[in-house]
């Protein structure tokens, strides 16, 4: 009868969730602040009865409705957009991620709470709700605004970073310190695994679910769906990383594909139903007596997150080279917490490095300045007037000049092209060389079962090494080709850009090789500290590099096509359509 | 870490039935069954290794997605289509029901199994299934012919029974035995709840959707649609009938709404969702060595199976005066099992009355049956050929004759109106008495919780027992001043039909009142038998017979009115939408 009382629970939530719903609409306010109210109303803290019976379970539920909400997230991302919104909402978002956790941290230190309680309270102000900023300028008729599109930039690196942090906050939990060299090692690591998912996923996925589609079954095309995103959160968490993880970047591989508006309508059930669930369970955490005892931090929090995040987000959007009035509204926008800040809430709970108090003070600041949100967006434009009034006209002509600065030192015509130019000829060598790294982490991360699997016939553990580590290097030598290439055309370009393209042939070819030589010559070394664990000993090595020059030298033209081919291939995906608006929930 | 192992566990099954779904495709195989393999191949009893390690929770989804299934057939079943299939279809599937009951009984008791066993096996068989059967017709594309038509009128039927059947079994296997008196009495109460659920539901829940869908908002009618769904559900159960109940019924009541396509398709990828789940947890239950073990039962029922629903459903079609090629295409085309038996299945094996072996039985014959087939529905027309080729002239002039007769005892021209006024005006009067009924009925159901709270302030339980009497009576009133004003009518009627409406108006007046006393003299000792636990001692009761004869005296027009609005409201309701054919899954 376990299962009747799970439906009995499930039952007592749909009811509850769906009067709030209905409740919201009608007192126009978001819906996600009912389903936390409505989940405080039937929990266990009030009421004289316990309407939930079996908390796990329906805990269990709320864990799908976080992989839905980013799987959601996931869909509504451009990776073309991302390139699009540009160095402004990169460095505003990151400015304000920076300020929010150091702030964060402070107050809490000015608590006296622990120093991990702290850390996490600062990532949990870092993030803004993308959801209730959606509703509150929809709510508002000001989403085609210009400083709401700046907003909706600045939102989709947030989420990046905010997924990062996630990565990030779950390390520092499980070692109990914050080292510089591991951190950096943990995000390099996570951004090679983002891009090599990236790369093959953009190459499978899209193709896989264009096959799929062909059959015109709903059913087929939903199960394949939900098939890959919980069969890629299924590696994620193999690899040690967070389900949000595995859930957005599925979902932004998928946003690259034709399916795109089918997948959309099909997850969109599913995404409210969990979500409900989700925050409904959000409620059912929240202890009133905590809430009492706490005050005086929750007003304080809430202020902080209010203030500090206008303050951040509008100095990031003006120092990025926007006027007064926009960076204004900008700050005013972000100026809540929402769903991120949940997710990593229950982070800390779940990995129980948090207090309790936690969760219910972050659910506490999110309700109260989800509630403050709309007033601040409509407050923006007449403050940001009364403000210019105020300001003394010798300041404002400062500001203005700033701005005139900024666009004054941006690359004027021709310039801009060859620095674009430039950036793409790097950033394909970067990304090349990357999943070089990626395919031979990789290999280490498997060694050990394929060292298993080849003991049965190889009892010779070097030879395995020397096995392994010479299928990554086979693996990589088209990217690596690809990389020399593109270094060796960047360096000669370089070399004519300097105005002397009337050197002798010969020294204009010893040019053309300083470039990618001195990359690789600082690239090996990286790798094999990389592969450290997997690296056969010196004449083995010695072997598999003849071994693969000899390859080279023969099929140098097979491995340039392959490139060519995923290359174009991967191109084709990203271009193959000019996404439209993301739709608003 | 229990929600990651439960994530896993839902990775690999969803990962799975993707997998399969798309292979199902490409061999032009039922999806269903495929998730039934795929769950038996990372099922408990296959591979080296458990691929499911938290087999509760899964189990718990799977029960969601009976709900949905049920609630999905709900939304495709239209009350109004009911009515127009008609007596073929209903005789036809009751017929099938009983054979295959009966059939199943005695085969299980051939194999020496429990007569709990055989019962349930009896009750496995009697319900073909919808969804293999819409697929095979749809693969074949026969679905609009006629005879596809009186399938699924027939299936229709079955659904209802089916329900029926759970209902009955669960309180067969509660009370151990099957006393015939108590049957009924399951029945009538059964019978009586769902007509009340039908009012009440078709009066309010299509105006709460209406009003919901104002807001135009997907996320709030889903939660609202979900939350009535799991609230009816919840009522259900609480009343101790089966969630499969309260899930179909609900699906029935919002099928009469206006947002009718908008709910189904919204509920769609859920219920594709979670039957996926459903299924491949079927298939988790299958252990080889039970279906080794059980080889001869398998091969023997499900050679019954098809057998068996050929003749029963042939025959049912024939004699409710279909021609034989017809009523054999409906026989081959129902020759299988499927969804309902392995509801009932589980039935069984949650409520701990049948055997181990049971469920992997069902659903090994599910599967051979539901791969025979398209092969049978293609089988059946050349089959009828030469059947008819065969069958000598002098048998074939007996079946025609038989058509024709069957034809000539049709009530032609007027007679025909005139019957359906007559069964109109009955079936109204049987409602609103059954309505009435089921007032009492629940009076008697909230006794306790209501006794309870009145204690505080009347400790008097005569008092208490005439008070809710009473309040029942007077909600009572309306439908009961409507039977009796429809018995009067068709009293009258029939007083005049039988040719002496030359009759001095006295004796017109005395005939007038003969029916209705007749049945209220009838009605009322029942209606107190129903109520036997809230009924007032004598004196009371004449207190409150009198104090609602002056009620009915001064205010007999209002509550005609009130009668002739929440009827009017209900035709409304029934009229506002001339459904289209139900799309196919």
């Amino acid at each position: 009868m376990h299962a009747i009382a799970f439906i009995q629970d499930l039952a007592v939530l749909m009811l509850v969730a769906g009067l709030v719903t209905v409740l919201c609409h009608r007192l126009r306010q978001p819906v996600v602040l009912g389903y936390i109210v409505a989940g405080f109303l039937i929990g266990p803290h009030t009421g004289p009865v316990a309407l939930i019976s079996d908390e796990d379970t329906i805990r269990i539920l709320a864990e799908l409705g976080v992989v839905f909400l980013m799987f959601g997230l996931g869909l509504e991302f451009r990776l073309r957009k991302l390139l699009k919104v540009g160095p402004t909402a990169i460095l505003a978002a990151f400015f304000e991620i920076v300020a929010m956790i150091w702030l964060g941290y402070h107050i809490g230190r000015l608590f006296a709470w622990s120093p991990m309680d702290a850390l996490f309270l600062g990532a949990i102000l870092a993030i803004s709700s993308t959801t209730i900023i959606v509703k509150a300028l929809g709510d508002l008729k000001m989403k085609h605004e210009p400083f709401a599109q700046l907003i909706f930039g600045i939102l989709i690196v947030e989420d990046i970073l905010g997924i990062g942090l996630i990565v990030l906050l779950s390390g520092v939990a499980a070692s109990g310190t914050v080292e510089p060299a591991e951190v950096l090692a943990t995000l390099g690591k996570l951004l090679l695994f983002i891009l090599a998912s990236l790369v093959v996923g953009l190459l499978l996925v899209p193709r896989i679910l264009a096959y799929v589609a062909h059959f015109e079954s709903h059913e087929t095309l939903l199960i394949a769906v939900l098939g890959l995103c919980f069969g890629f959160c299924l590696l994620v968490i193999k690899l040690d990383y967070s389900l949000v993880l595995g859930a957005f970047l599925s979902g932004a591989i998928m946003a690259e594909s034709r399916q795109l508006a089918q997948i959309e309508r099909l997850v969109e059930p599913l995404r409210h139903m969990f979500s409900a669930i989700f925050f409904v369970t959000i409620g059912l955490l929240i202890d009133p007596a905590v809430l009492r005892e706490h005050a005086w931090p929750i007003a304080a929090i809430s202020l902080a997150v209010v203030l500090g995040k206008i303050l951040s987000c509008s100095l990031g959007a003006f120092v990025t080279g926007h006027d007064g009035r926009t960076s204004l509204r900008v700050g005013m926008g972000l100026s809540q917490i929402g769903e991120f800040s949940f997710i990593i809430a229950a982070l800390g709970v779940s990995l129980k490095v948090t207090s309790d108090f936690l969760y219910p003070v972050a659910v506490a600041v999110s309700a109260i300045t989800t509630l403050t949100t709309p007033y601040l967006i409509r407050a923006a434009a007449p403050l940001s007037r009364r403000l210019s009034d105020a300001v003394p006209s010798s300041v404002a002509r400062v500001f203005s000049a700033y701005g005139a600065w900024l666009r004054s030192i941006q690359l004027p015509g021709q310039n801009a092209v060859l620095a674009a130019l430039i950036r793409r000829s790097l950033l394909h060598a970067v990304v090349n060389l990357a999943l070089v790294a990626a395919i031979f982490l990789a290999g280490g991360y498997f060694a050990e079962p394929i060292d298993l699997w080849l003991d049965r016939w190889l009892p010779q553990p070097n030879l395995h090494k020397a096995l392994i580590w010479g299928a990554a290097l086979l693996l990589s030598l088209p990217f690596l080709l690809a990389a020399y290439h593109r270094l060796k055309a960047l360096s000669l370009f370089l070399a004519d850009l300097g105005g002397h393209s009337h050197r002798p042939p010969r020294v204009r070819r010893v040019l053309a090789e300083l470039i990618p030589l001195l990359t690789f010559g600082s690239f090996l070394p990286l790798l094999a500290a990389f592969s450290s664990s997997i690296l056969p000993p010196g004449e083995w090595l010695l072997l598999i590099g003849l071994l693969a020059a000899v390859l080279l030298a023969l099929l140098w033209r097979w491995f340039a096509r392959v490139h060519a081919r995923l290359h174009s291939a991967l191109q084709e995906t990203l271009d193959q359509h000019e996404p439209p608006e993301p739709p608003v929930p």
